[in-house]
């Protein structure tokens, strides 16, 4: 029997603890080499270098020499293990694992001023965390607008030893989606954050894999514009990868989009595809014949090579959502042992009008959870309202949330909530809603806008619901689409409406099978209604995906059960307030 | 009769310095007041902005809204505080006040990785610092290649109150030249550490206070090439400050030179200049028709207005010492009451010969202490034969310094000699010399060229002589000027010599009254004598000031007495393994 008394179970327990952490450690080892997980190191170096995406040299931010950087391959339950240099003469840097929810190492997922200081100059970071669940996806700068300078790469989870994906395949090809601007991104930040206001306008190239063309056109024998027949050889840096399918297979494409500004569409001529995939997330598998996909978002799709084998087909990326003035981003399916220099008969496959936002609204609302995956909790805890507007602030362009325009402060949250460190950020809430008698319709009027890095505090575990409200953005008539992205969670996509959402748009909500993702679009003048479980502890970010838009501030913070995070790395707290703190009791 | 006993003085002596303290603030007070000493504090932002320096429109890096940044105006023994905030969004920043010795504040140098870790980007460094001595001074970024990206302006140290400057002057004029490039900073950086190598060029355009005109000319109308008459209001960016002058008075012009790579010379139509500060020293006046002046330096002259006062008069700065392929930056001095819109009757004064060598030595070997300035110690307690060599490590050009090119560790080196942090960087003491056989005349051979962090480390108040050795560069013919710059000395020029320093010229040194420099120049094939005197505790760079060279490497780092250095502000050392030391101790 048991003694009872809490006094002299300590002795005892002790024993017991020993015992039981020893076996704890045989049966982890156990665990992990029966699972086959495993730690994966990589060592990177962050710098500057020549490159020539669509053909034009440009300075590009690249790893380890590459650009895009390099791909992470892992299986679910590894530990990846990022040893990150920063090469770059002047700037600091830090990655992002976009989709990696960082459970338990919120310290981790690479925001600066938010879960991070920023790597200096010549030193180095560790970033190690646990990819625990198979899926697309991909990584990133986080700091100023470096994700737009090149510093982005794939990451792709397969399943853990042993297990399955609910859907079959052959082969797969990988497919990591940008855009690619000629002016510096430097420039671009400077003309963002000047007075008058200098917008960094539409993108020159689309790239597929970091690689397009802006001076020729592959399929320009099909167009009508006077855009010249590219002269590539193959071997050059914007030459397309070629995907080299055999007959009668069915692939995977994984389709990532790191675009800084572009909302795109993909379409593979005379091919079907099926979407089973998004944000690491199974979906009830659907057909389309072209696939939206916006920043931040991921997705994998099936296709069947049931066409005619003695052909090549156009694989074409194009704009959605703004007039593009950006030709499509192309490459070739090539049906093995067809050549792959020969044409395809057809055109590339035409990207539905920017503007029929029907269109991308239809596939928005086709997407919903594989059967079996995890519901929503039937109810929330705390509902936000989160009121999209762009604002003009001192004479400054600004986009703002709730009449709040995010300005990220010196201290990074992650350590300043941890130590109290109440100087670090605006202590005030944001606001949790805005008035009712807002005409989401209309130009902002702007008094009251300001500047802020305010937090909002969720209770741990509790269920959080937020409305992302677009409206009416500085000119008449105009309303943008935002892909809003989370940290540190997914969250439950209950719902897409029009205009202002009201107590009557509860009911279209739904709970029964809503996909989980970790980004979700707003249409122009219309909500997107999300749930999420507020159950990792941390600050976490949650913003549009639009490069330019987050430098704007639109963004705000999340954080829940900071005091329940373990110790912070000490590399992660080296600067600002948090730097002051540690040092304070420092003697001579 | 005071006590001789140790022990038992103590007692008394606590007493006596509490009294003896309290006069001495009382003391001090009366002589601040009585010199009229005075703190001056600065609240500066730095931030990219555009502007148009040379009438085209570029991201300059500039401080409170200024190109070039404010200028300082104090008087010897004022101390200056600049609260600068780095307003950058991913840079880091510090500043460096050119010619101030930093006495006792070795962590005020702001050179990034030797005395300071850079200010991270959203965080405020406090420089706190004595002006000493009056002089013409300048300052500048000294992180990556900041400085030419526009991060420079003019420090001015008039007189202490009730002192005289030894020359007589009616009214004075700020001069502050530097070249401007068109090609990013940031790609800048890239070409020169790319493999192949991309040299950055010539300078598009020289500046004097920020102001050139790069697609026209002021004095096109004199020219017979096919430049076009400038266009300017007066009021634009570019357009030049105009020289005020009255007739018949004596002006001291101050000059200093923060270009990246131009060596220039100064010309004023009809007007001769004598000489007579140089560094902060003053000078035994020599009158001449045309200033040398190299990156670093920093000098003041003084012309009479005693030309025909009904006309206007060019001020020219032209190239020297390297193919010129840039227009001379102009502007007028103009003789009031006649109008500044009157052109001058002859063309600007032409620059001489870029390689015209003898008339640069002439002008250098013109230069002497004014009678009555510090002497040099007669002896040298150690000398060191420094080589300047163009070398291909690894197949990237450097330049290198008896075979080894700098490369700044993460580190500071500051804090890690203070606190013995030997892993921060190369413990072994860079080569003090090099082959006796090597030639001089010929390209370097390569096989043992390195790039290396090493430090020279000099006993506290020992005499230090440097033999700066010019050498032949990678490419046949070819050996450039390189203007060395001393950071926390002045160093006495003791001479210049043709060829190989041997000990037959050692009869040819300079004892009597050499001039106190921070910057002096090796001329193509040739040497340059220092000494100076190792009297302040701290490291301190020495390097070549043309920005691109010290980013290849031309540059080394010496330290004296770093355990007498004071306790170092925390933040100074918020980096690398100093950041790791300091928290060390830190639990939870």
């Amino acid at each position: 029997m048991l003694p009872t008394d809490g006094s002299m179970v300590r002795p005892i327990s002790r024993g017991l603890t020993l015992r039981a952490l020893i076996i704890w450690f045989i049966l982890l080892q156990f665990i992990r080499l029966s699972s086959g997980a495993k730690t994966r190191h990589f060592k990177w170096e962050v710098e500057y270098m020549y490159w020539s995406p669509d053909c034009i040299e440009h300075v590009v931010m690249g790893i380890n020499g590459q650009f895009p950087g390099p791909t992470i391959r892992a299986k679910a339950g590894d530990t990846v293990v990022v040893e990150l240099t920063n090469k770059l003469p002047t700037e600091g840097v830090v990655i992002h694992w976009h989709g990696i929810r960082q459970l338990g190492t919120p310290w981790a997922d690479g925001t600066a001023f938010i879960s991070q200081c920023a790597i200096n100059s010549g030193e180095t970071f560790h970033y190690r965390f646990k990819v625990d669940r198979a899926g697309t996806y991909f990584y990133h700068g986080h700091l100023g607008m470096q994700r737009s300078a090149g510093l982005y790469g794939s990451l792709l989870v397969d399943v853990a030893e042993g297990e399955k994906e609910p859907f079959h395949y052959d082969g797969e090809f990988n497919l990591l989606l940008s855009d690619w601007w000629h002016k510096s991104v430097h420039e671009q930040e400077v003309g963002l954050s000047s007075n008058p206001f200098r917008w960094i306008g539409e993108p020159q190239s689309l790239l597929i894999n970091g690689r397009g063309q802006y001076n020729c056109s592959l399929a320009a024998q099909y167009s009508d514009t006077n855009s010249s027949q590219c002269k590539l050889r193959g071997n050059e840096q914007c030459a397309p990868q070629i995907l080299h399918v055999r007959s009668n297979k069915t692939y995977r494409l994984r389709v990532a989009s790191s675009t800084a500004l572009a909302s795109l569409n993909l379409a593979i001529g005379n091919h079907k595809m099926v979407v089973v995939e998004a944000d690491g997330n199974y979906l009830q598998p659907f057909k389309v014949n072209d696939l939206d996909i916006y920043s931040g978002e991921s997705y994998s799709v099936l296709i069947t090579t049931n066409q005619d084998p003695s052909k090549n087909y156009w694989l074409s990326i194009g704009v959605r959502g703004r007039l593009p003035a950006t030709p499509p981003g192309l490459t070739i399916l090539n049906y093995q042992p067809t050549s792959a220099s020969k044409f395809p008969t057809s055109p590339p496959p035409v990207t539905p009008p920017w503007n029929d936002y029907h269109h991308s609204k239809m596939f928005s609302k086709s997407i919903f959870a594989l059967m079996g995956s995890p519901k929503p909790p039937t109810s929330y805890d705390r509902r936000i309202s989160l009121l999209n507007t762009q604002n003009k602030i001192d004479g400054f362009t600004k986009w703002a949330i709730n009449n709040v325009s995010l300005a990220l402060p010196p201290t990074p949250y992650l350590g300043s909530i941890k130590y109290g460190l109440r100087n670090a950020f605006d202590q005030k809430s944001p606001p949790e809603n805005f008035p009712d008698n807002y005409d989401v319709m209309r130009p902002p009027i702007n008094p009251n806008s300001t500047t802020g890095s305010g937090v909002y505090m969720f209770g741990l575990n509790t269920t959080v619901d937020v409305i992302l409200q677009n409206a009416n953005a500085l000119s008449d008539n105009v309303s943008e689409i935002h892909p809003w992205h989370l940290h540190g969670h997914d969250f439950w996509v209950l719902g897409y409406g029009e205009g202002k959402f009201s107590a009557k748009d509860e009911k279209k909500l739904n709970f029964k099978n809503p996909p989980l993702r970790n980004t979700a679009v707003i249409f122009p003048y219309g909500w997107t209604a999300l749930r999420f479980v507020a159950d990792n502890p941390g600050v976490w970010a949650f913003h549009c995906h639009i490069e330019p838009h987050l430098h704007m501030g639109m963004g705000v913070v999340f954080a829940e059960g900071v005091h329940h995070v373990k110790k912070i790395p000490n590399e992660a707290l080296t600067c600002g307030l948090t730097a002051k703190l540690l040092y304070k009791n420092r003697g001579r």
